[in-house]
């Protein structure tokens, strides 16, 4: 019987499979997962792929859209494979989307940091960059017949004190049929500069009073999840959010995957395109949701890391990837929404967070911003996590920056069960002294699946501090419990036996996996250590730890430094502020005085490449132990760990 | 036998004609003109017209593109008529296109000023509004990987000392691939604010010293015609220039009617495409032979009345026509040349010349502009005469400017036998004082065909001065030529027998056409007295007439005063400059201090609407005479013909 080779996209994997194989069970044989909920009777719709190459039989089905199907789009579960052929999952195919309603719910030990818009108001750093203004204007007459747009401009000028302001396209082709719509009675949106002495542009006109719908959009594109926030501009409420996937997943999951893939023939276009769509079906969530009209939303402020930036605006993200790491601009004009390809409406501008380098982009500057970290007095570290780590120290006078690539333990990545933060991973964990037998936690409490970055971090302090693995995460072998074994020439521990996982197989946390944590943490750990080297402090100075980020909120931070993934500080020091990147942008969306400061923020911050800096090794050396070579860097560990030894000695 | 009836737009011309009719005849019957030069065969494709309404029969051929043929185009030479069907003719096969060639041709009475660049150059004036700038960037490095974008901006603060800079959204596209091509060797394209304190902004990215390619366009939308010049910024030199029919006329002549039209339905979308395809042709041609890179050309500056301006950019127009006649804007801002629909490049910038009121457009600023009269010291009038006469009196101090309708008689409108300047158009015409025989002088040395308007206003001044017609245009009876007949009521001088034309019909200047005459040319004396009046001036205090526009240059200035038209002055203080509006745009091209000068005197010129000023009708009526109800108005004139009598009577 023939053969056919099937390569499933963005995974790279590869299967043989005979001549009319469904292609479902091909995804299962080669460990690719694809959601699919009705048993392959093509009902459910939610398995569709997209066949890239090759010739397949079947798969068409009233659950896909005549475009769907033109593009090759085809439902898996009905697919026969008869052909050599590549398929991509895209992402709603492959991920578990209830997960993106956990995603706010921050751990319990978190304290989070709220934006306090009273105390802004207060301080007036609340003048919102888009105003709207209302006006009557005296009719034209045969004595005075000016243009309506000098008309309007006049008006703007003397009933409101409005100068240098100019005029767009839309604007002027609208502004007749609006002013007599409503006698001359016309709401005039004002985009106000961002500098002092820039124009102030006339955004949009509409008849009569609409000065109590204004609204602005904050959006932080992540190289994973999208989120977005409507803002009522009038009493600083965020009155609708929305987040999705990035659709790009299925094209890489990390930046450098985005890299490569954008640099071959189309693809560029294809990710542009990939990411509009993601945050197009954002904003349709947040307009069907608050049911406010898209006409009133005159400003969307985006953050995203350099790579994700790039691609949002098309730009060749290349020489990012490669040594000397040069991106292609830090700051962005503000550009038209519509022109980039936003569904907004044909008036509303959009403003970028600009980006320090390669690896510190618009959703760190966003989070020092958001954090406010750049206006206080205290020597502060901001700390955003993920498959890449980036780090910022200073205070309102100076401030340094880096990243360092953590490796994708934190999301799972390269560990034997590890999975994202999703329905049926291990969150949460601890053992009993005596039995080491495991008490585990899932997110929403069902049988578990898997074990998420936070669910690896509590494994492993839970693991070390019980002496169950010694500091460089090899097991104690001498311990009398089934659940350490050696299986398949590797060691592990059973966190969860076969019959109560969903997956059928023993659960496991294995050596290689805590090397791989080691080894991430220890990135992390040491570009901590070498940017406060580079700056000449030690960990003792530092009076705040602000930690970003979705997965930054999942943390148990006592557990963080019981592996020596954060340095040992009080509690009460660390502030964790969820998506930094999100809260910067909203906080952008409503005050003109952050959009101002932003600029001189970014260009203070200054970058070290921890690659140029030959410290940074020696640094991660020592940190490939738990928690450090040297462990009086943790002295609270340290006399915890001895005051068990000495009670375990008694 | 079924009749059909047939409706020809733009000229709302309907007969009936029997069911299978071919269409070119109903076209003959009706009076309508169709270009077609093979006799009907289908093979010269000259005869292409569109049905708008109504189903016909054949008229598909292989010189119609698919395209064509799916929008409803037909060659009139091969339809049948089997069904009531409205019918465009295309200004194409409407319009003899030899005539554009003829378009710059003055008259030898004619005074032509042209712009002296040498003069604007010592006076440093020549300051081109888009530069290019070479620089050689330090490539990146370990210790220096500033962004792309950043780089090139600090390089051109330290080297080149620019400041206040901002990038736009299609160099940030290519910058880094730019740069890389020749080791960060890169030319800049920079476009100057025109107001000082404004940015300078980075139009364009080129690998390499690409310094001597630096051009922009300019351009004239007339309502009639379209002329575009290609401009070398570095020698100031025009090396290429293309015209063309502005493709509207087929949708209303004049620009009331492209109004009315731009009212109905997809109106206004349609007049713009159109005019956008004429542009977009005209540049074409200019491309074509010239050979420049369009990828070298970063600027167009265009400048057109208000209507056209306001039809090019989609702007409803439809306040124009309605008191108190308010166009949209006065001013327009900078776009994107790509952004309206222009086929530059990516990067261009389109500038159009502002507005004063609705009927005193930007291609009369561009007028006073280019003739320089916005900063001379002598008393200026300046005219604009077509459909619509356009004056502007003043001088470096002060300017005001009126507009009036002279209805189309300067054109062939409501003249029997007027046609436009075209190939075998009566333009020259003598008369001998005796025999009354006439000796005419056609355009091309042809056949007559017609009389155009400069024909007609040098046909009326002398049959006045040699007494054939009285000062009220009527003929005098009494004189014995069968020259001067009565047809159909109607008294007229037969100009030419029907075997010396090309019509086969005697070619005649009727009472109703010298009525019609009379009208314009009182419009337009009336106008300039109104206005002179307004300011509290005579015609004597004028030192110096400036005559734009194609009719103006054409015009006999001699007999001109004759018939009234203009007042009498002496001939040395008149000026001829020909298409005014292209050698404004074409100086806003070349030197950004006429750009900022334009919005100053946009403001200066003080707006007077005739019909709002009541000595405007007084003045009209004294001006329904030839020369004028006061022959003491003008002396020389009277004193020649007092000369004649007395020479007549002795």
């Amino acid at each position: 019987m023939k053969e056919c080779s099937v390569t499933f996209l963005p995974y790279q994997q590869k299967i043989n499979v005979p001549s009319g194989e469904r292609l479902i069970r091909a995804a299962l044989s080669a460990g690719v997962h694809i959601n699919a909920s009705c048993g392959g009777e093509g009902v459910c719709g939610k398995c569709r792929v997209l066949i890239e190459e090759g010739t397949v039989e079947g798969g068409i089905s009233e659950r896909l859209s005549k475009e769907d199907i033109a593009k090759g789009y085809r439902l898996a579960c009905l697919v026969k494979v008869i052909d050599d052929i590549v398929v991509r999952i895209p992402v709603e195919s492959s991920i578990d989307k209830s997960v993106m309603n956990l995603q706010a719910t921050p751990r319990r030990t978190a304290r989070i940091q709220a934006m306090d818009f009273e105390r802004l108001k207060e301080e007036g750093h609340f003048t919102p960059p888009v105003e709207k203004i209302f006006l009557k204007l005296t009719p034209p007459d045969a004595q005075n017949n000016l243009p309506d747009v000098t008309r309007l401009v006049e008006h703007l000028k003397l009933d409101a004190g409005e100068h240098r302001l100019e005029v767009t396209l839309p604007v002027i082709r609208k502004i007749s049929k609006v002013l007599r719509e409503d006698n001359f009675q016309v709401t005039v949106t004002l985009e106000r500069s961002v500098r002092e002495s820039g124009k102030n542009i006339i955004l949009n006109v509409q008849s009569g009073d609409r000065t109590d719908a204004n609204y602005a959009i904050a959006m932080d594109i992540g190289t994973t999840t999208i989120y977005g926030q409507l803002v009522d501009l009038s009493t600083a409420a965020c009155i609708g959010e929305a987040g999705d996937f990035n659709g790009q997943i299925s094209y890489g999951e990390d930046v450098i995957s985005r890299i490569v893939y954008a640099e071959k023939g189309a693809g560029l276009e294809q990710l542009q395109q990939v990411v509009l769509d993601t945050i197009n079906n954002v904003l349709e969530k947040i307009f069907k949701k608050s049911k406010v009209d898209r006409e009133d939303v005159s400003s969307i402020t985006i953050a995203g890391n350099t790579t994700m930036t790039q691609l949002f605006l098309k730009v060749d993200p290349s020489n990012i990837r490669r040594a000397p790491y040069v991106p292609t601009a830090s700051l962005y004009p503000p550009f038209s929404a519509k022109e980039i390809g936003l569904h907004i409406n044909d008036h509303a501008t959009a403003l970028l967070y600009p980006q320090v380098s390669s690896f510190v982009g618009g959703d760190i500057v966003a989070g020092v911003m958001g954090s406010g970290m750049y206006e206080n007095e205290e020597l502060t570290l901001f700390l955003d996590i993920g498959t890449n780590a980036e780090l910022v120290i200073g205070n309102k006078e100076w401030l340094a920056c880096t990243a360092c690539s953590a490796g994708p333990a934190f999301e799972g990545g390269g560990i034997e069960f590890g999975m994202r933060a999703a329905k049926g991973a291990i969150e949460d964990f601890s053992i009993d002294p005596y039995s080491f037998e495991p008490m585990i936690f899932t997110i929403g409490d069902v049988r578990p699946k898997g074990i998420c970055g936070s669910g690896l971090i509590t494994m492993a302090a839970v693991l070390f501090e019980t002496g169950v693995i010694n500091n460089r995460g090899k097991f104690n072998r001498d311990l009398d419990t089934p659940r350490i074994r050696m299986r398949n020439d590797i060691w592990e521990y059973v966190v969860a036996w076969k019959d109560e996982t969903q997956l059928g197989r023993d659960i496991a946390i294995t050596e290689p996996d805590l090397d791989n944590l080691i080894r991430a943490k220890g990135a992390i750990y040491s570009g901590c250590m070498t940017l406060l080297e580079e700056v000449g402090l030690t960990v003792d100075s530092v009076e705040k730890i602000i930690l970003a980020g979705g997965f930054g909120s999942y943390i148990d931070l006592e557990k963080a430094m019981i592996i020596g993934l954060l340095p040992e500080v009080d509690a009460e020091k660390v502030v964790f502020i969820g998506n930094g990147s999100l809260m910067g942008a909203r906080m952008s969306s409503l005050t003109n005085r952050i959009r101002q400061d932003v600029f001189s923020v970014t260009q203070k911050m200054t970058n070290f490449e921890l690659s140029e800096t030959p410290s940074y090794m020696d640094n991660y050396i020592a940190a490939m132990f738990l928690p450090h070579t040297e462990i009086e860097k943790f002295p609270r560990l340290k006399a915890r760990m001895e005051l068990r030894r000495a009670q375990t000695s008694v």
